[in-house]
């Protein structure tokens, strides 16, 4: 991959900015196995589209420090980082402390989010534990939730987001129009009819020759049960990105004939 | 949780041994969202299930640099790391350098693995593309592929599979008799018929009351379309387990009673 020849160049031109982002997924239940994670793919996916690369993504789980160190390896680094997890009710929600912990402020019963919480809750149910999720970092703005209420919130470049997917989904909506974001990475995909092993070095030459665009190789089975690759191209700069596709279409051209001459 | 609590009371035991472990996701197409991860869940549950603790998951990019730093974060930490993606036949397959360069070994074309690719791939097949997939670093013992047959390999406590799932999934297969284990933990699951929100607080004591084993507390939508909570107790020592499942039953009992006698 190119991804550092792409950034600098980007980074090179005045009007190409690129924007970055890290997700940190928090909870023992994904570590385990129990509960297979589908926020990872969804953000990742989803902030591709809006301009923002992805850079990293780890998920560590419900201690403290382990919380509160990946947070600063990963907001020292990239523009934003999104987490999910460990903003409910019980004793092992702890996301809210270990980010107030990170940012050196304190950790407040927050007026705004006890307002929301109490229009959905009335009178004894808002208890103590409900009230727990009413605790935000000091200097936090809320990240609204339309579907239970609760709300995320938004310190520095952190954006804590819930768990569950449904929620964690109308979170990131409402954020998404608040972020900043880059020029978009384009992508286009072109099958190849051939086994990746079939065209590696050929491919990785292509990619030397177009260095201001990335180059990956999946493979896959296809509808015929044989193996087969999907070759994606991805870069900022849409004539760029074309004339790499170009050269990715001839150069599968000439590798298919080259095996049926054998043949 | 009580993770800390946990691992210390098992590691004051000599006959219980925690086993960690940390997966090292590689690959650009999970980061851009093109491809969803279906690896992360299936090692962790997996590992869960031999006795081995996965603590951490991290996802990379195809960068030789980002995959050296977190190989030498996480071995240094945990006492495997598991790896998948980046040994294919393309130039962006480039986790075989990165664990070479990580070790401080040379990478060599490796005859064991050569012998191997001459028996799935004839003559010309053999490429340089598929010459690739046959450098080892100098000192690791082959994995094998019993899919299609390009081998993984393991170095030191990594080891280094296959990003595909059904062949990162055989390769896991073959290594997990050769791992060390520990103690396996043991969960329990209790549907808690209540809203999380409903019983954080008396979770939280009955989780102070037990701290040698961990309590989890999982929001879920019921059939009946209401939000619903499981309660998931994992331990390693089956009395303690026993206890405190029995705990937490009780405290549900008593919680649904005192909601019951105020309506």
């Amino acid at each position: 991959m190119n991804e550092k020849t792409l950034d600098s160049a980007a980074a090179g031109a005045a009007s190409v900015e690129v924007v970055t982002a890290a997700v940190l997924v928090i909870g023992d239940e994904i570590l385990s196995g129990r509960t297979k994670d589908k926020n990872i793919g969804y953000i990742a996916e989803y902030l591709t589209t809006i301009g923002i690369d992805t850079k990293e993504v780890r998920v560590v789980s419900d201690v403290e420090d382990e919380i509160v160190a990946a947070l600063d390896a990963l907001r020292s680094r990239y523009t934003y980082v999104f987490t999910t997890g460990g903003i409910g009710p019980t004793h092992d929600d702890i996301t809210a402390d270990a980010v107030a912990k990170a940012f050196g402020v304190p950790l407040d019963f927050d007026e705004r989010a006890i307002a929301i919480m109490r229009e959905r809750f009335g009178g004894a149910e808002l208890n103590e534990a409900r009230m727990r999720m009413t605790r935000i970092p000091r200097g936090a703005d809320l990240v609204e939730n339309k579907v239970s209420r609760a709300p995320g919130f938004w310190i520095g470049n952190v954006v804590v987001m819930a768990g569950i997917p449904s929620v964690m989904q109308a979170m990131l909506d409402e954020v998404a129009p608040k972020l900043r974001t880059g020029v978009k990475l384009l992508s286009e995909s072109v099958r190849a009819d051939l086994r990746e092993g079939d065209i590696g070095t050929e491919l990785g030459l292509v990619a030397k020759q177009h260095p201001d665009v990335m180059i990956g190789s999946y493979p896959f089975t296809d509808e015929a049960g044989g193996p087969n690759t999907n070759l994606v191209v991805r870069g900022r700069d849409p004539q760029k990105l074309a004339a790499a596709r170009a050269a990715v279409e001839e150069m599968l051209v000439q590798v298919r004939a080259a095996l049926a001459a054998k043949t």
